[in-house]
């Protein structure tokens, strides 16, 4: 079955949308998703950045929080700026690693991610991060002590720095094989790519007429 | 009728798409456009960036080749990056301040911007703007001399600085009063507000069920 790996960090916005339609998405277009969590903040540190851009360039930020309302009305969500944005995603981010085969890992991330950015709430505040596993109908305790295993912050880690080799810059992002796929826009343009049914993977279109170099 | 305003650089990739579509989705949507060319160089540099943030951010400048050629393929054309990127864009942009009421100005930027991106022309070589004038219709002569007039360039100047007091931070933009669109993705999201049809201008959707403040 084709397939695309979802590269999300779960303090990330647009991240949020597609959390909440990439199910769907993906079903309808009979493409399998592998959920990989990963962390932005290493990657903008690594460019000198000691925040999001969206902090970074206020008129980028104004802008984002606007079309998040926009975007997030499509989907029949409100939105509530959390405090502090971005979240701190490390130990959701362990958690989601740590459960990243289990089948209610999605859940779990659109719980908390819709906690965070429909009601405000800290995605690193323990009582969060507890009833978003309960929603998920995953028992707390046992998975906030995965999160923390030497193999869970090494497995995150090394995401962290596959994205990076693999030219990622922020989220969400796409990858089908090679080709990257960057932002919730491009959802279903990698879909399609994982199904071949792209048009720059066919010749097809190049007989067209039109202008050509 | 309802309008949105079509902020574009000469000189933007993403523009270029935009520019390659519009005629037809606003056709379709019922909504006026009106063309506004501004200059991203002065928004730019006001935050301290010498050059186009994809020549700052490689990975990002890779993500945005790769998608161009994807997302123009969708439009039956292929890319050829050309060399300066960005391209010199303060003539092009003042031929279409100078021609912004002409109902060849569009057919003249579509020339022009596709000569650029298709087959790696310079848009500030007088042969290239010649010809894409020559292309739209319009007699060059004229057009180039009245790209130098002291009014054209102060109204070039205006709209620049209209840009960037309405938070406009990047190419395309589109404008409905002071609702603010980012992006060539948000083409259609902007007609919808232009015509009132966007979910977060009414009510309705607030009464669908589903997680709420």
């Amino acid at each position: 079955m084709p397939a695309i790996r979802f590269w999300f960090d779960p303090a990330s916005t647009y991240s949020w949308l597609t959390v909440l339609r990439i199910g769907d998405a993906a079903r309808d277009a009979d493409v399998e998703v592998h959920w990989q969590p990963f962390l932005l903040g290493p990657i903008f540190r690594a460019r000198g950045w000691e925040t999001s851009p969206f902090n970074l360039d206020p008129a980028k930020g104004a802008h984002m929080w606007r079309d998040l309302s926009r975007r997030a009305a499509m989907l029949g969500q409100t939105v509530c700026r959390p405090d502090p944005f971005p979240g701190h995603s490390l130990r959701a981010a362990r958690i989601m690693t740590a459960a990243r085969t289990e089948p209610w890992m999605p859940d779990f991330a659109g719980a908390l991610m819709t906690a965070a950015f429909v009601r405000g709430a800290d995605i690193a505040a323990p009582e969060v991060l507890t009833g978003a596993l309960e929603s998920a109908g995953a028992a707390p305790g046992g998975w906030l002590a995965r999160a923390e295993a030497p193999e869970t912050k090494a497995a995150l880690r090394a995401a962290t720095e596959e994205a990076a080799a693999r030219g990622i810059f922020g989220a969400p992002s796409f990858t089908v094989g090679d080709e990257l796929f960057w932002g919730d826009d491009r959802l279903e343009d990698a879909l399609a790519w994982a199904s071949g049914r792209h048009p720059l993977q066919s010749d097809a279109w190049l007989d067209a007429p039109g202008p050509r170099v």
